[in-house]
């Protein structure tokens, strides 16, 4: 007796209908759309995994200074792409205090959400030197950084890290490095999808290399300091959120406040230039886009051109919260450290159900609790995998289109709260029972 | 004996600072530059012509809306890429009581500002189809969508309308799309910075055109109903405002809420494509993005990768906005008539002081006042005039930036209250006592 709460048929004509054959192929945003039209046609609220959407409130000195700008009327005025004075000020004092380096206001630009910081920063960066125009991802990683690449046009190279942790990844960066077609490497830290956090050894190792091939490191935080294995949340006190800023002086950092402040909506993202690298000229920017600075194509040539910056309130909001937490007055992790509670419990269940972490270590070091932790279960590949969990009211995105070279999943837990983690306990009890 | 109020030698230095040479190569944010340090250094408030902020406080229909949606949380939520259903209905009905055609809510998209709405449109129609990739500008026009397209890396070509209005416009544009590369023809009205309002009949010529080329009219409406020579501000009460889409299918509609609504500080655009075209599938953009529809390419694979849509509170404001025209509770131009008064006093002013319209006719009408006009002096280039008028504490924009052929300024009516029509008056008349 099978123990499934959605039949077969019904699973294999919604993925039918959706065009998927293997979800190791589908995108996350076709998974969202299968497992909606699941819980329409089945009545079964599933336990949504798929998507890495901010599953708390608003931070509420945000929505409160958003709304106080908007009552004193910025709607009225074109933000400055420069930003807002306050945000690129906190922000820069932000960078201090909780990274422990030193990055000067007006090297920080405001995008609309780290996506647009990317956006930027690739059609930078691929056009800044000759004959140095692919973009190095050290994956897994964000699926949508590669789409980006393939809509601007310009070539990427990728490969799975889990191989090459701790000093070999030295080795691995060089062989492609050496061959000079390289202008950037780009990894996200804690890691989408993996949770993997990079050790202050891979750091380094980034930054020198970084540093010796004349290459940007572009740094992904988006999520910031949910690392929760060490308390990252006191304002000019270690231990300090991990960066390759600390080891090489040619870095672009982006921050998001969608994940640590439940900001997702308002589209606001930081992008934050090295102080060494934002006024230097390069002579192929001023040939591709007529303008020298790297900072100044950037701002006035890119961000400018695409969107006129990003919307005004927004900027108040996020300055205020980031002032709130460099004043000590805001714990930072305060409702993000819910996620680590939640991947904690989930993990639980899922070990015991049969199921093993893929990405399980940093170094020597068991993987933290976050915001994504990532599920293989043993004779299956991910997409059968994510497949057969739909029949158990259980929806994932399989590591492939990740750029995985693990068989797995990613969980998210954001939507996953307390309520949810007794549902997940009897599906996968359910599962177990059919797959012994 | 000189009446300037400004002293050459300081003129002369800023824009020596500014790397000025000739005003009509100066880009508006130069010109803007060049003004701050002339106001700075002299001690004297500029009437300030040349950059077409909005002057009026924002619409408190759209603050109002816009609190309330923070105050129910919406920042903690991604907006949907296709815009917040209630966005999409009111702008479909706002098309409907305004323009009096019908597009289809799930054929428009919010943007970052109308400027994401022309830079995602160009990346579209510049690759639908092979060998088609150049756009066509009747100008004068905005200058930053000339620079969208150099970022883009697509070619376009241009030509200055005022020696071919009304019928003569059919063979002039027919000599650039009998080529057979031209995917698109683009231009603005109200045209910034002319002020020129095409006539029934030339927008049923590039309507036909457009049809028969099989290529697309994307008409920026920027200024909407702002041609106050007819009261377009009925809902569903003709006169409508005029537009390309009564004359083709092949057309693409970019509405902005910066002006009308004075709401720029929160980069909200509408880009309304035609129920025609919305679906309609092209080869050549499945093998460039990927994607084959063209409305898909642009929601999923254009807006997505650059900034994962569009702020979400300001949504909730231009939707409120629309659906309080729509329902006739509020003059969609009760604002914005001021603009129309302050250019009636303005052209008198610099009519009196010798100057003439240099755009002075829709046919054989007078042209409107608006949030633009054009002046020109005996004698003088664009760029010598406006370097003049900066001894008298004047600043404009030459029209040659905006891809006009014919000598003069543009000067935009935005900055100048009542406060600064008495001002304007004294400074015209010390600029006429020196060149009689």
């Amino acid at each position: 007796m099978q123990h499934t709460l959605v039949s077969p048929q019904l699973v294999d004509e919604t993925l039918r209908r959706a065009a998927i054959d293997n979800m190791d192929n589908a995108s996350i945003r076709d998974i969202v759309k299968v497992t909606n039209l699941l819980e329409k046609a089945s009545g079964l609220p599933y336990v949504r995994m798929e998507m890495g959407v901010p599953g708390l409130a608003p931070n509420r000195i945000g929505t409160d200074a958003e709304i106080a700008a908007l009552q004193k009327g910025v709607a009225q005025f074109y933000p400055m792409l420069e930003g807002l004075p306050e945000l690129a000020a906190e922000t820069s004092r932000f960078i201090r205090n909780f990274i422990d380096v030193g990055i000067a206001p007006e090297h920080i630009l405001p995008t609309v959400g780290a996506m647009q910081a990317s956006y930027v920063s690739f059609m930078a960066l691929t056009e800044y030197k000759e004959g140095e125009d692919t973009v190095l991802f050290i994956d897994p990683g964000f699926p949508v950084q590669k789409t980006q690449m393939e809509v601007i046009g310009k070539p990427y190279i990728t490969f799975d890290i889990y191989e090459y942790r701790g000093r070999k990844l030295r080795e691995k960066l060089e062989s492609y490095l050496k061959k000079g077609n390289i202008c950037a490497i780009v990894y996200s830290n804690p890691n989408n999808p993996s949770w993997v956090c990079l050790t202050e050894e891979e750091l380094q190792i980034i930054g020198e290399l970084a540093t010796r091939y004349d290459i940007v490191a572009l740094e992904d935080l988006a999520y910031f300091a949910m690392d929760f294995r060490r308390d990252l949340s006191h304002p000019g006190k270690a231990p300090f959120q991990p960066s390759v800023a600390r080891y090489t002086d040619n870095y672009i950092l982006m921050i998001s406040s969608s994940k640590l402040f439940s900001y997702a909506g308002q589209r606001l993202g930081l992008l934050c230039v090295s102080d060494a690298l934002f006024n230097r000229k390069y002579p192929h920017l001023k040939a591709r886009y007529n303008s020298e600075e790297l900072g100044y194509t950037l701002a006035y040539k890119l961000i400018y051109t695409q969107t006129s910056g990003t919307s005004h309130s927004p900027q108040y909001a996020v300055a205020a919260i980031l002032k709130a937490a460099n004043e000590g007055k805001l714990d930072i992790l305060q409702d993000a450290r819910e996620y680590g509670k939640r991947a904690g419990s989930m993990k639980e269940l899922f070990r015991k159900a049969g199921f093993a972490i893929v990405y399980d270590k940093d170094g020597e070091e068991e993987i933290g609790d976050g915001f994504y932790f990532t599920i293989g279960y043993p004779g299956m590949s991910g997409g059968e995998l994510a497949r057969e969990l739909l029949h158990y009211g259980i929806s994932s995105l399989p590591l492939k289109g990740c750029g995985s070279t693990r068989e797995g999943l990613r969980a998210c837990v954001s939507q996953i709260g307390q309520d949810k983690i007794e549902l997940l306990k009897e599906r996968l009890a359910r599962f177990r029972q059919d797959h012994p």
